[in-house]
C-alpha cells in the first residue's frame, strides 16, 4: 500500500481522487489522506462501487496549502496530511508517500519525519529526463540551489543505489552536468566535483556532460546541482514545447485547408505530434524521486493531470515494492570508497 | 572595413574565405588576416575576379590552434593572426573583429589589445536565444563560469548598451535567469543580484525569469553567469535538435512510401523542418558578441558553416558600423545610478 495525499496540488481533490481509482483499478492499493467527508463524497461520485477496489482513508483535515512557507506551515499544522502521509510509511503502514501539494512542505516533513540516510547532507530530487532512447536520471533537480561538491558524490551515490536497486541496473554509467566534456571545464564547483568522482571507486564515473549531448551519449545518471538541474530540465521542456507550438501552428493553417491533401497532411501531423509531446514532456514520467530520506517519497507537479499523477502513483508504488531507499547505508559506505 | 581571421575554425581556411567572398559582394568590405599565399591561393581558385570587391590582405602567419591554451599561445605568437586582426581594430583600421578560431585567444587577445571598458570587471560572451517572436539576448553564455553579483549588474548594463545602440532599442526589458519567478528564488549569487538590479535605476528590470518562459514572456535581455547561461544554450539546442530529429525520422520512413498521400505528407514535413530548425539553430544568427571590450567583436563557433559565419560577418558589421561599443564610459556611471 502507498500513501496518497488528496488535497494537494492544483487540481484536488479530483485529480487525485480519480488517480487513486485508476490505480485502484490496476490492483495498487492506496491509502488516501485528507478529510474523510471530502474523499467519501468524491469517491461516490467518481464511482459508487469504490469500496470494491484497494483503497483506504485515513483522516486527516488539516492541510499545508500551496504558497504556505514550509517549515512554518509543519510546525502550526503538526498533523497536516503530509506529516499524516509520513508517519504512515514511518510506521511501515504503506511503503511510499506521492504528493502533488506543496513540494518544500513534503520535502520538510520527509526529513522531519522519516530522517536522511546514514551518510547523507543533502536530499535531492530525482527526474527521468525525456531521451529518445532511454530516460536518464537527473539529479539535483531544484532542491539545493547551492552545493558542495560531496553533496554532489552523494547525488551519484543516491541515483547509483536507486537505479540498481530498483532497475536492477549494474554499474550505472555516471556523468557531471558541465558547460564543456573537458575535465578542466566547468564551474569551481564542477570542477572540484569532478575530482572526487573521479577518485571514487564506487562510481562509474564517465566525465563531464553537455547538456545538448545527454541525448546523445550513453549514461544512465547525470549529476549537478539544483540551481543547474532547474535549469537544464525547464530549458529541455521549454524548448521541445516551443518546436512542437510551432509545428502546432502550421497543423492548425492546415487543417483550415479544404483539399484532400491537406486534411491528410494535418492528420499525419497531428498523430506525430501527439507522440512527440509525450516523449518531450517530463511531466509524462508522473514525479520525481526525493532521494536520501529514509523511504520511498515522489513529489509530483502540482499542475500533474490524471494521468499524469497515475504515472507517479505508479512510480512510488514500483519504487516502493522494491523496499531500496528505507535505511539503506549504503551512501555512508561508498562515500568512504575512495581509492585516494 | 572589418577584420576576419582566415585560419581559425575548423573548416579554414575554405569556409571562411568563402563567407568573406559572399560578405564582399554585398558590399562588406574586409580585411582577411592570416598568411598571405593561403588566402590569395585561396581566394583565386574560388573567384578569379575577387579582386574586384572590396577585400583587403593583412599577411599574418602565425596562428593560434584550436587547442592551444590561449595565454600561453599568445605569449609564444605575439604577432598571432588573431593580435594582428585585434592591432587593426585598436589602431582604427577596422571597425570589427569576428573569428571562428579558439575563442579564448579571442577573448585574451581582446582584452590585452584593446582593454575593457570602463568600469566593467569582465567581458561578456552575449547571443541571441532563438525565440518564436523576436530574439532574446542572454549573457554571458560562458566567458565567466564564476560570477560575482555586480558582474552580472554589468553584464545587464552592457547588453542594455548594445540593444539601445545598435538597436535602438528603448530601455530594454531586462530579467535575470533563475529556478523560480518569484525574488526569493534562486541560487545565493541570483538572490544577490536580484536585489542589485532591483535597485539599479538604469535597469528596466522585470525580475527572475524560469528558462521555458525565455520563449514566452516579454523580455529583450536575460542576465546569468556564464556557467548557467551555457547550460541554457545547450540545453535549448539540444532538446530542439532531438525534437526535429525525431520528426526527420518519421519523414524518412514517410518517403520510403510508395503512395502519392506519404510523398505529399513528406513534402510537406521536409519543407516545415527546414523552417524550423533554422530557426531553432542559434548558429543561424553567426556568432556572439564578446562585449565588455574596447572594440567590436564576435566570436564565431569553430563548426560554423559558410552560411552561418557570413551572418556573423554581417553582425560585425552592423554592430562595428555603429561604434557603439568602443570607448564606451556608459557601464561606469550606470554602475553609479542605484539608487540606494
Amino acid at each position: 500500500m502507498i500513501a496518497l495525499e488528496i488535497m494537494g496540488g492544483d487540481y484536488a481533490p479530483l485529480v487525485p481522487l480519480e488517480a487513486a481509482l485508476l490505480a485502484a483499478k490496476q490492483g495498487i492499493s492506496l491509502l488516501l489522506v485528507g478529510p474523510q467527508d471530502i474523499i467519501v463524497e468524491g469517491l461516490t461520485k467518481l464511482d459508487p462501487q469504490w469500496k470494491s477496489y484497494p483503497l483506504q482513508i485515513c483522516d486527516a483535515p488539516e492541510v499545508i496549502g500551496m504558497d504556505e512557507e514550509p517549515v512554518r506551515g509543519l510546525q502550526k499544522k503538526p498533523n497536516a496530511s503530509i506529516v499524516v502521509a509520513m508517519k504512515a510509511l514511518k510506521e511501515g503502514r504503506v511503503s511510499g508517500v506521492i504528493s502533488a501539494g506543496n513540494s518544500g512542505a513534503t520535502m520538510a516533513a520527509a526529513v522531519f519525519t522519516l530522517g536522511r540516510i546514514n551518510g547523507v547532507t543533502r536530499p535531492a530530487i530525482a527526474g527521468f529526463m525525456p531521451h529518445p532512447t532511454k530516460p536518464v536520471l537527473v539529479l539535483d533537480l531544484g532542491a539545493n540551489t547551492d552545493c558542495k561538491p560531496h553533496y554532489l558524490e552523494e547525488f551519484a551515490l543516491l541515483g547509483i543505489n536507486y537505479l540498481t536497486s530498483v532497475h536492477g541496473k549494474h554499474s550505472p554509467r555516471v556523468a557531471l552536468l558541465s558547460n564543456g566534456h573537458e575535465s578542466t571545464k566547468g564551474n569551481q564547483l564542477v570542477k572540484e566535483t569532478h575530482a572526487l568522482l573521479a577518485q571514487n571507486t564506487a562510481i562509474n564515473f564517465v566525465g563531464n556532460i553537455e547538456p545538448d549531448r545527454a541525448f546523445v551519449e550513453d549514461v544512465d545518471i547525470i549529476v549537478c546541482d539544483g540551481f543547474a538541474g532547474n535549469i537544464f530540465l525547464k530549458s529541455v521542456e521549454g524548448a521541445a514545447k516551443v518546436v512542437i507550438d510551432l509545428i502546432s501552428r502550421e497543423v492548425a493553417l492546415l487543417k483550415k485547408g479544404e483539399t484532400e491533401e491537406s486534411k491528410t497532411i494535418a492528420s499525419w501531423a497531428a498523430n506525430t505530434l501527439k507522440a512527440l509531446s509525450k516523449k518531450a514532456d517530463c511531466k509524462e514520467h508522473g514525479g520525481a524521486l526525493l532521494l536520501g530520506v529514509n523511504g520511498t517519497v515522489v513529489v509530483a507537479h502540482g499542475s500533474a493531470t490524471t494521468k499524469q499523477l497515475l504515472s507517479g502513483i505508479e512510480l512510488t508504488w514500483e519504487a516502493g515494492a522494491k523496499k531500496t531507499i528505507t535505511g539503506s547505508t549504503v551512501i555512508k559506505e561508498a562515500r568512504n570508497e575512495r581509492s585516494i
